[in-house]
């Protein structure tokens, strides 16, 4: 096995929590003394971050739903190719703020791109990388769009209504109940809630983990 | 039938001579008093455009194969839906300066990507709409690569070497024998017979469509 090191990711609407979770994590991984490379999505190189100005910038030509799809997907294979596998086979471990799971849920769910679509896709440009542990905030998407509001100015994405991210939500929630790897976090407790269950979910895999490597 | 207008492509290897035909079809049409739409890819709208930067410029970056299809195909879907699908169902005519060849060529030869992922992407987001002439300007890529090195600075995808362009077009040639509406143009000819052939296969293209529309 070349791989060494361990994928980690952080899933969930706009407003769940993934910045706070991000560093309750990072701030664990970090006590155990692992070497940690940090990624967000659309992002996390050079050109990626180009193509996520594009994605994210209200623009006054229509990005058309397939457009999207592509942009991100090309912004993936390049974070991929060029710092996560890297990074997993030198041993470090990734933690990514978003991954392959926000396309299935938004693109899939909230703009109701086909699965076929996506899935064609996804097994021609991903390889054989996969997430060893995704935690995926849920919450509310009216609570959720609330929170992020109160932030500031929204993205193109963020100012969509609130069905899309019913449908969002409801692939997010579709993926989670089918694959293992996927934690559900309750992200509507309190904070203090919330962190207490990120950090159980944490310890248990890194004991896994551990007993795994042994 | 929506679709009144006609889509006319050039395609070509760099430095084949597209420009100079472009010229006098974009002449010969207007003559007839056409209404014309020309557009070139990757690009032809704002959006569309800024990938074609993406795509074009020589970064540090290593820019992926799949990342440089997926780019292609969001430009060309922009394009295809914002400007190429309404200017024909208006009526117009549309002249584009490369289109869905020119991925299938560069990057299912070039850089030989499965022809498999190409057509999966290709079938789901094209749609009905498929030119009703390409025009292939057919020149030896070493010809073609001396003229484009003359004509000034290479962008990233002329840098290629010869066999990538060797490649690129062994499928240009097997994508003009099997599909009917392609036409191959020897374009190793003095020019004034390549405009002659160029004007030739124009004005039979006319005449079956007009007969096609009495």
């Amino acid at each position: 096995m070349t791989k060494q090191g361990r994928f980690l990711v952080v899933e969930g609407l706009e407003g769940a929590g993934k910045s706070t979770a991000i560093q309750t994590i990072t701030d664990w991984l970090q006590q155990q003394g692992v070497q940690l490379v940090s990624t967000r999505e659309p992002g996390g190189t050079p050109l990626a971050e180009q193509i996520r100005s594009l994605v994210k910038e209200v623009q006054a030509e229509h990005l058309t739903p397939e457009a999207e799809l592509l942009l991100m997907y090309a912004a993936r294979v390049q974070l991929l190719r060029n710092v996560i596998e890297p990074a997993l086979a030198r041993g470090d471990w990734v933690l990514a703020d978003r991954h392959d799971m926000s396309s299935r849920a938004y693109q899939g769910g909230g703009r109701q791109l086909s699965s076929q679509l996506i899935d064609g896709i996804r097994q021609a440009v991903l390889g054989p990388c996969r997430p060893d542990l995704t935690l995926y905030l849920d919450i509310d998407p009216a609570e959720g769009l609330a929170r992020a509001q109160a932030r500031g100015e929204l993205d193109r994405i963020e100012r969509e209504q609130l069905a899309f991210f019913e449908r969002t939500r409801a692939v997010y929630l579709a993926i989670a109940a089918e694959e293992p790897n996927v934690v559900v976090i309750d992200a509507g407790q309190p904070l203090a809630v919330v962190q207490q269950s990120i950090l159980t979910e944490l310890d248990h895999f890194w004991k896994t983990t551990h007993a795994a490597l042994a």
